[in-house]
């Protein structure tokens, strides 16, 4: 009922951060593309596969050093519906290796709108009499400018099949002030008020380690931001993106831990995943040059954080 | 480069409506199911078939009527990459028919993410040097959450395609408000500060009927805030939820159009598909229920709009 099976893997691998998966196609190994061109044709099909054929290795090569994976899922929806059954294996495939799979779609609407969403990526769909998983993610990224109507129909079923959420409070882009940051008649600030949100609807969640089933997004860009929110909200985990290509640092992420090490995973999409293009190595060892920044990231990260 | 193509089939149908496609399976006639339970077998693939089968019906009853439909993506994501597809091939009829076709995801992001999306549906993915379309809408409902850095890539398609955007601005359902309504300390609301941000997004697409690329969702369960809205942004066309089964009236509705009767457009999703419920007729003509209701709809506003 909460975000404790992701808690439990950060503490089994001791490293509480998350790979992103943004498989552009430009960012896959020239011999991947070409095999699947071979193999499925060009087009969306063949793209979706080389995404399947490249993701399958970087799962394979991390799933026993990284608690968990961040599908970003407009890097599938471009590739189609092709691109999407490509998101739905790879969930799958995380998974079967052990790994947490996190889906980030800031998905936001409404009522029966919203439990559509909930129930494609968080719970099961219910076709002619029998359940089946659309999706079957472990958590989900959402977006709560709706408010409460948003964001109901995703804990019922966080509560109910032991999943999470994590809601964009204070987003790591450059632009993100221009909302967030607005100042409220309150003095509070629009990221602040969403903040204190994310505790209220996760109020009832708590589970073992203190931890609610509604996550918040901090972004590592803003770790002054970071450190307020994160001894405003003691029950609300973090998602933490921003960290290595745009800009932010392992002493900045640490601002999001709490006092015992816990209380965020950190993102890295393209530094881990394009590892082999920043190493200069063969790129037939890309899936190794991702497992060597990863764990690079790792010691960075736990060395920042004990500080 | 505008809402352009929208407007001018308003103009041409007399109608400024959209039909939304929101095909929950349990709002699908019964022989529409059990035909393709038998064709397709169950699990989603029965269950994407049967709602391909009721939109085709749908689209084919009100094309000439109606100018824009508006398939809510969650619908066909709850049926998984099965369901994706006949979103995919709801686009493809729709437009055949002469439809503009607005995809409400509600999408947000930033920077090359958000690019993504923007190809994804408003542009062409490129795969091996070939262009191909992913999903290939006119329109996308995008949150602005995230500031520019997530609108940019989108206005920038937009210019280049000739498709739009509508940003969430007041949403329609009872909790809009918990963070919309917020008061900031200039006075001013926080879907007032996201409005102004509509206005200045497409300050450089503002096409020949005065209405720019960027639009605006208001919910027609707000005329308060409609009417505020529709004087504060001149060059901002609305999307108006709400009308019908959330409701929002006629009359609400008509506080979001300009003096020339145009604007807006309202969407009916549940009222028109379901119009089959209603009516109480028999299922096998849901389609022409669903006519009925659109003419209906077209009276009552026309009415409205003309006071």
């Amino acid at each position: 009922m909460s975000l404790d099976r992701l808690i439990e893997r950060i503490t089994e691998t001791k490293n509480p951060t998350v790979a992103g998966l943004d498989p552009k196609l430009e960012f896959i190994p020239g011999f991947i593309r070409e095999r699947s061109f071979e193999e499925k044709g060009g087009g969306l099909k063949g793209a979706a596969h080389a995404v399947w054929k490249f993701n399958k290795a970087i799962i394979d090569s991390l799933c026993d050093i990284v608690p968990a994976v961040k599908p970003q899922s407009a890097y599938y929806e471009m590739y189609g519906w092709h691109g999407v059954r490509t998101l739905y294996k790879t969930i799958k495939y995380a998974q079967k290796k052990g790994m947490y799979v996190i889906v980030d779609g800031k998905r936001n609407d409404i009522g029966a709108t919203m439990e559509a969403y909930a129930n494609a990526y968080l719970g099961v769909t219910e076709v002619f009499g029998e359940e089946t998983e659309a999706f079957g993610a472990d958590a989900l990224t959402v977006n709560g400018y709706l408010g409460t109507d948003g964001i109901l129909p995703l804990t019922e079923i966080c509560k109910k099949n032991d999943k999470g959420i994590f809601v964009l409070v204070k987003t790591s882009n450059k632009s993100s002030g221009e909302l967030q940051d607005k100042i409220l008649e309150n003095g509070s600030t629009v990221y602040g008020a969403v903040g204190d949100m994310c505790g209220e609807w996760g109020a009832d969640s708590i589970g073992k380690y203190g931890y609610s089933c509604v996550g918040a997004v901090v972004g590592a860009t803003y770790p002054g931001q970071l450190a307020e929110l994160r001894k405003k909200l003691p029950h609300t985990f973090f998602l933490i993106p921003g960290y290595g290509v745009q800009g932010g640092g392992g002493e900045g992420a640490a601002k999001g831990f709490d006092e015992n090490g816990l209380g965020a995973v950190v993102n890295s999409s393209r530094a881990v995943m394009c590892a082999y293009l920043n190493e200069k190595c063969d790129e037939r060892d890309f899936a190794g040059a991702a497992r060597r920044e990863a764990l690079r990231m790792k010691e960075e990260l736990r060395m920042a954080i004990s500080k």
